[in-house]
């Protein structure tokens, strides 16, 4: 037999028990907020036809496309012209198939083929694994989850608000309480671009003052200046970027300054519907913040975009989203406008791992270890782990005779909180011994006792 | 722009909220099951590098691989003589990566990357695609789901009565009541291949008998004859191929039949201590059946085998498992012995659809819909929207205006069983109407009554 040495790609990861409890505890919890406010999940191929994928992410987007190459004879039917073309050329004939880039344009591809089957408004949420050919690096992998909502079908800002309150309500339950929720509006950038002469020019606009959080704001004027801004048009750009004071003055100032922008006052009427219906639905939360210089980069969003930070921590932005106006045109459905949010997953898991959020009962998948020194005590140990597994009390019994001491030691390393000790003296009372092994605190007791009492005695 | 027409690769499968509902409901079940035997989910990422996978399936089985073409510029180093080698060679020349075939390969990388972190015994369960290259057809996908428990480090035969176990309720608690695990051990197929003279060439044996079910006893002695059995061997085996009568007729017959055969001797003793064991665990279970003519293939197993069969309906297998001896050995990590069971998500789906097992209430997301009337009527449901959902109630408000038999028709379709009304007389007495959309009964009452009674409600 010849020997593989065991190893996995670069940029991917292998998720083992404790991490995977984890993981699924902040999974479970942002699936039960989007279930509450009527979410549906879906799920969709990993694969896709490349075609469906191709030249939806920009020139740049494409190449960062894991394709699969044919399977069979790929090569059979090859050309010395096609060979000869170049491997973006050959790519097309030898690979018709790729891995998901995100779940975006799946969602929009699954939207327009089941036009006929979905009920709009749709609201749907989706959590699985996506591939980019990036370079890998800290925090950036090759192989990783997005979780996404999104309603379709609506203009209504209702889903915008609701939307804020499912970030709220996925925080809180979490128990991470610093954090801040960046609200802006695209069309209020469009406003802004317009105010200061530059109308339909907002998208050099909007990816500089992106970056005003890495460069500040003489990064910005620079990148701006580079780009043929004058400096009238700086100067006039300025307090945008210095904005402070709470949501009314900011209100304030964009009322003033984009008086004469038609398409400006459209956001900035978006913006408070939002606000009112927020406060409306959760009176006095304090976490929204209006955020002028957010921009979320180049994306397709039209309208509301948020982004939700961490507070106290070194970390970029946890979730993000907005609305577009026009999710599924490019796969022949138009006019299906939409909102949607993303919550990050691996940066969420970080900072719960570096506050310590992740409670301990949690993670042990058995509540108890069910040990035994000989063949009679493993015969009364059978009994007894049946009986706590038909109370639905999650229940290990060793398998094979082993010194109790090496039972010991797998109930420890298994974070198993609980383990059940059946000697002579138990099997003639007709009782067992329970220890807790944090506490190192032991009774004996009765099945009955330790079923109805077994989450006192984890607690002992 | 231009237009991409939507679709999705065959083989391949969009699960829509209803269908994913049903599936997560089957997944659900099976996982707490799982937890309550004291197994502990991990993942492995969907890429392996292609030499992790490569020769273990045998060579039919390379070739169903899925292979991820090398990202960037694949062909810049290739010579004209790699173009010339034909597609198998050049596969390993440009592309290093695939995507995994089953999980039970990735599963033996993980063990043997992570030997000294693991707690062995270590049980771990993994529900996650595979992908195969195969030609699709009914019930058979090139992207499909395995859901897969083991035992790793341990030869102690509690595991196989615990997986017994585990079987049993987990088809009990989805309520497939009709079914029948069968059990047999590879080493009494050895055994009888020794009894007839043909030791160590048990393999041929398994093969054909697998069939047995298809192609019956005379398919299954031609067969046998063309790989070179004789008349007279062929005649031995027959009793095997014929057995009938209860498990200590069988057993019986085997002391017999396997008297000289040390391994087989060895077969029966494992299967009498796993029946025993189970009887003891859970007494006059019976819906196990010793079946001698059970060979699971040319798979790796090497000692017991199981394989549940749904009655009543024309279906294969719905999950199989078995016992092996070195999983790990192929990646440098020798003697871990272990044994697993595998339940088929897709076929217990089918079943499940056929005999109208997925209970109604588990397959809507929402428990009630909010309507309304006007903007007021919007600001009242706002309220009760929020106050239902901090009750842990699943709810939606309909996100705008529009006409009551739209906001019904949608609750109708999305199969929500409650809706809740807000008209001038209700907002004036401080109440809503809830109308049952399955019995169409309606009554009102306050928001603390609706809290309180919406189980109620959703029977009344």
């Amino acid at each position: 037999m010849q020997i593989t040495k065991p190893s996995i790609p670069r940029g991917t990861r292998d998720f083992g028990p404790d991490i995977m409890a984890k993981r699924n505890f902040i999974l479970d919890h942002i699936k039960k907020v989007f279930k509450k406010y009527g979410f549906l999940q879906i799920e969709t191929p990993c694969m896709e036809n490349l075609q469906v994928l191709t030249g939806k992410y920009g020139d740049e987007g494409d190449q960062l496309i894991y394709k699969i190459l044919n399977s069979g004879n790929f090569s059979e039917n090859l050309s010395q012209q096609d060979w000869e073309d170049g491997y973006k050329k050959l790519t097309a004939k030898i690979a018709e198939k790729a891995l998901r880039y995100d779940l975006t344009v799946p969602f929009a591809r699954f939207v327009a083929m089941n036009r006929n089957d979905i009920t709009f408004p749709f609201k749907r949420f989706q959590i699985q694994p996506v591939w980019r050919a990036d370079r890998p690096q800290k925090g950036r992998y090759r192989e990783f989850f997005q979780c996404d909502a999104d309603v379709v079908g609506t203009h209504a800002l209702l889903c915008e608000a609701e939307i804020i309150l499912m970030i709220k309500e996925v925080f809180e339950n979490l128990g991470i309480s610093a954090y801040c929720i960046k609200i802006n509006n695209r069309k209020i950038l469009q406003g802004i671009a317009e105010a200061i002469g530059k109308p339909g020019q907002e998208s050099v606009l909007c990816v500089a003052i992106d970056k005003l959080d890495k460069i500040g704001i003489e990064g910005v004027c620079n990148e701006l200046k580079e780009k043929g801004y004058s400096s009238s048009e700086l100067l006039l750009i300025e307090p945008l970027l210095k904005q402070q004071g709470d949501y009314p003055s900011k209100i304030e100032f964009l009322n003033s300054f984009l008086q004469n922008s038609a398409i400006g006052k459209e956001g900035i009427a978006e913006i408070e519907k939002v606000w009112q219906l927020t406060e409306s639905l959760s009176p006095n939360f304090a976490k929204l913040e209006l955020d002028l210089s957010l921009a979320r980069g180049l994306s397709y969003y039209t309208g509301a975009i948020f982004e939700v930070k961490a507070l106290n921590v070194q970390m970029g932005s946890i979730s993000g989203g907005g609305r577009y106006d026009n999710l599924t045109g490019v796969f022949g459905l138009p006019n299906v406008p939409g909102v949607g949010i993303s919550f990050g997953i691996d940066r969420i898991y970080d900072i719960m791992e570096e506050l310590g959020l992740f409670p301990n009962q949690y993670l042990h998948s058995s509540q108890i270890l069910v040990t035994f020194m000989d063949e009679k005590g493993f015969n009364y140990g059978l009994q007894l782990a049946q009986m706590l597994r038909n109370a639905q009390i999650n229940t290990e019994l060793y398998p094979e005779p082993s010194k109790i001491k090496k039972q010991f030691e797998y109930a420890h390393k298994k974070n198993i909180p609980l383990v059940a000790i059946i000697g002579e003296e138990e099997m003639a009372e007709n009782k067992i011994s329970v220890k807790n092994m944090r506490s190192g605190k032991q009774i004996r007791c009765t099945i009955t006792e330790l079923i109805s009492q077994i989450d006192a005695y984890e607690n002992m």
